[in-house]
């Protein structure tokens, strides 16, 4: 799209940023704490990287490197621009399907940069997606306790519109224990709060 | 608002997390590229920080903690959740009065965190605003590009609406080029481009 007589190398790094804008139209079932209106990706991806500064002490891990949170959290949800956001409680989800289109999204979106940065893109993606390191571990416990607090101060409306029960809620989020029982311990007494 | 009885550590720490979901309703001048509505400062933060890990390469210093400048990066405007956006274009504006309201913002909001945080994301500020560091300059840089990318896209728009002039565009962008030559003749290209 771009008419600028540039280096190819960081006409393609332009082109991803530009592409990487449509995170701002990924919509998420979660609201924004005053209610107002849906939160998407970008959003999130940013408030749950400053949560990442703010909240590594409580890690289970003795070494963490917080940069790399960072990281991870900044990209983990990227492949949602062409796989869209899929609802954490909704049962009927084919979770080999979302797989596969996420996959897909990965191969599609992160190859419009130059090969070396496709490659660090990927494996940070890959690193989050299958809780590769203490960092993913942690990342993963942030992505979920982020929305958690929304729902919190929304008082579990969303929950509540579509038939999630404290149960489930359980269920999904005792992963946070794995990354942070600390963080966890917190969560359920916000989860036993809200039901 | 929290009634949960939990350490007052971790209380402070998620009262600011939850303060700064604000960020996402302080919009700004520029539209998202496919120019349907205005960006926010949460969804700036997460872009820029996203160019600060893909182009570090271009910036003008040897050495560069990429890490410092996506940090900068992700709480460089948390102050507007207090002191609002001001239009960078716009010659009006009282610039001793908007340091004065961001410096109050600064002290009201950094301060509901624990003390030694309140320092660590007071210091991080500040070395951006005031340029303190390599990784500031890189990232008053990245600050710039990101909105000039989306002024392109949407062929300027937001600088008929606003009756800006190129010149004007050119004299307050052309500060990229201390944290980074190459972005800036980048940048040039593309603001001859939309003129």
């Amino acid at each position: 799209m771009l008419n600028i007589n540039f280096k190819k190398r960081l006409i393609k790094q332009i082109e991803f940023i530009v592409q990487i804008d449509k995170l701002k139209q990924v919509f998420r079932q979660t609201l924004l704490t005053d209610g107002l209106r849906k939160e998407n990706d970008a959003e999130h991806s940013w408030h749950a990287a400053i949560m990442a500064l703010l909240l590594s002490e409580y890690a289970n891990f003795a070494e963490l490197d917080v940069s790399r949170v960072i990281k991870l959290i900044l990209v983990h949800d990227l492949v949602e621009i062409d796989a869209g956001d899929v609802y954490c409680y909704d049962q009927d989800v084919n979770q080999d399907r979302v797989k596969k289109y996420e996959k897909d999204a990965a191969v599609r979106l992160f190859n419009i940069l130059p090969e070396d940065q496709a490659q660090e893109i990927l494996s940070l993606w890959e690193e989050f997606e299958e809780w590769l390191s203490p960092e993913a571990r942690f990342a993963a416990s942030l992505d979920r306790l982020q929305p958690l607090l929304h729902d919190y101060y929304t008082k579990g409306i969303v929950w509540d519109k579509n038939h999630v029960k404290s149960k489930q809620v359980m269920a999904r989020n005792k992963a946070i224990a794995d990354g942070s029982t600390i963080l966890w311990e917190y969560a359920k007494e916000i989860i036993e709060c809200i039901s």
